[in-house]
């Protein structure tokens, strides 16, 4: 397979760092990292995540998002790990814009969201600068054997997804591009189908980036494929698929770009399903069925003018060639997808 | 006392974010934050401090320093609170100054200091962005009853601290107004002193903003004072006595101003001091001793002009009203420091 920039990236930066003993994981091998403090006892899982970008950009213009979203993200990992949540660390970085105003709303988006999440705010730091930028820490705890890991799947697993796909991308879109409608983009926080997904998946990881380099990454990990058999209509999030049709864009647009929906992307193996499915409907709750692992890589999918097998490492990758320049990306990423 | 600005702001900001149960800290009440996570077992202590304004005024302009920085603050406040290092999570947010070279050095600074602080790095995420900020957050692992806490000192006890002070602001004032001489800053972690320091102290706190805003922390949260005794010359840092002297500068403006040196402040009951340096000449370190506290709060210092109380809420507060203006704090702050 092709190599990923932002992979090849934090390889780099990590080249010389020694790790910890104590970790579980690998590298990119789980959404959150996965420590033993002790003999016996649970296991520490903890997660980083920032919001710089999507500010500068203007992806997140609303206090009250950005507050929700620094939460959101770190939960989002927790819960792919299968965690349950403890608690959260928030560096705030002010910029001018941050008014008392502002802040209050960022506050408000911090509050609701740690509610929701099931994650105090423990502690953090705060910082006045000329750009505002917001890190957050996320703690929890999740036991021996039985932490989700993007890696473990094998050909003929059923790949699910805790929800309908391309919401991100459709708000993303309508933020840069400054679009006259109105998208309801508010990412809900995992733990509860997490806590089912845990006992049945072979692996799993969040669709923070957006489902095909979801996907492109779980291919790599698990040096398989994927094949994506159901009508995009069944998974697209009606909002991305209304915001396609009128302005002439491929579906693919809103599952290929990387701002994602922080649903949780796992397989599930073909004899355990009914049982899987049982379990969900007791917790009110239903997943949703994409497709099937495969046994060679790449991957195959349905789109509303046929089945294509898009290069998902060159989709990755057109992102950090554009080195920012959004509506560049955005032009480049149309192109590639209506060449197929 | 008189209020803190930046307490007021943080109190602010946390007003309607509802605490943890399992925390066993209050806010400002320790330098990282205590979490019970089951029964039994060890306690987790975490921290989150960022770089971003040091980047902004120049403070921090090599590239290894910003990376060991980012590091060895949130070392300092685990060893402030008596954990064992466990790991460390980084946001590496890179702005347009990191190039390849840049980024190699940050590295090698984070590397080192991961290593010297024993604080594997365990995970973390990349921006790219109109700036460079880093934040990081530390995990460490601390002992039901023996946490060392900034409340719980008597009048009477010893104030001690693990090293000289003032070469935070000695190189700070280098950086900022470019003066031609070398200040080598690189604090160290304090971690096996911490080890001694967590039998016997009554609270403690670590000097990453400078001696007197520890000094003006310890004093508000514990309703007490301290009357440093000692000749400055037997606590300030040589660099930082060359420094005032060859520039004219009272001795305490790098004591007062707000850029630490990451030792560790503390207090010790008298009728344990001969048992502590004991042990602490066991582990072959030298505690310094710089008074007592006192029942009545405020501060009392001897300075090379004769004891001094300076007003150390309204020395705090110089800083946050210039708003990131530091030739005007420089000289406000010595011309309140010189009115004494």
């Amino acid at each position: 397979m092709k190599s990923i920039i932002e992979n090849q990236f934090i390889e780099n930066l990590t080249r010389f760092l020694p790790r910890c003993k104590a970790q579980m994981n690998g590298l990119q091998e789980t959404d959150a990292e996965i420590i033993r403090i002790g003999p016996q006892g649970p296991l520490l899982a903890l997660t980083m995540d920032s919001i710089a970008e999507e500010i500068e950009t203007g992806l997140y213009s609303d206090p009250f998002l950005l507050g929700w979203m620094a939460v959101l993200v770190n939960a989002s990992d927790l819960s792919a790990v299968g965690a349950r949540p403890l608690g959260i660390l928030i560096n705030e970085t002010f910029g001018p814009q941050a008014d008392a105003a502002f802040v209050n709303r960022l506050q408000q988006g911090i509050a609701q969201a740690s509610q929701a999440c099931e994650l105090p705010v423990l502690g953090g730091d705060t910082n006045f600068s000329g750009h505002t930028e917001l890190s957050a820490c996320a703690v929890g705890l999740c036991d021996e054997g039985s932490f989700l890991k993007r890696r473990g799947c094998r050909p003929g697993d059923l790949l699910y997804t805790t929800g309908r796909m391309g919401l991100g991308n459709a708000f993303a879109l309508r933020q840069l591009k400054h679009l006259p409608l109105e998208i309801e983009y508010r990412p809900q926080p995992r733990f509860m189908q997490s806590g089912v997904i845990r006992e049945f998946a072979t692996c799993c990881m969040d669709s923070s980036d957006g489902l095909l380099t979801t996907l492109d990454q779980l291919m790599r990990i698990n040096d398989l494929g994927f094949d994506v058999q159901r009508d995009p209509d069944s998974y697209l999030h009606p909002r991305a698929r209304d915001l396609c049709r009128s302005m002439g864009l491929p579906q693919t647009a809103l599952l290929a770009a990387p701002h994602g929906e922080f649903e949780l992307v796992f397989t599930i193996p073909p004899e355990r399903e009914m049982l899987f499915l049982g379990k969900s409907r007791e917790a009110d709750w239903q997943p949703l069925l994409l497709g099937t692992v495969t046994k060679n890589p790449g991957l195959r999918l349905i789109t509303e003018t046929g089945v294509i097998t898009p290069d998902t490492a060159e989709i990755r990758n057109l992102f950090d060639q554009q080195h920012g320049n959004m509506d560049g990306y955005i032009r480049q990423l149309i192109q590639y997808l209506k060449s197929l």
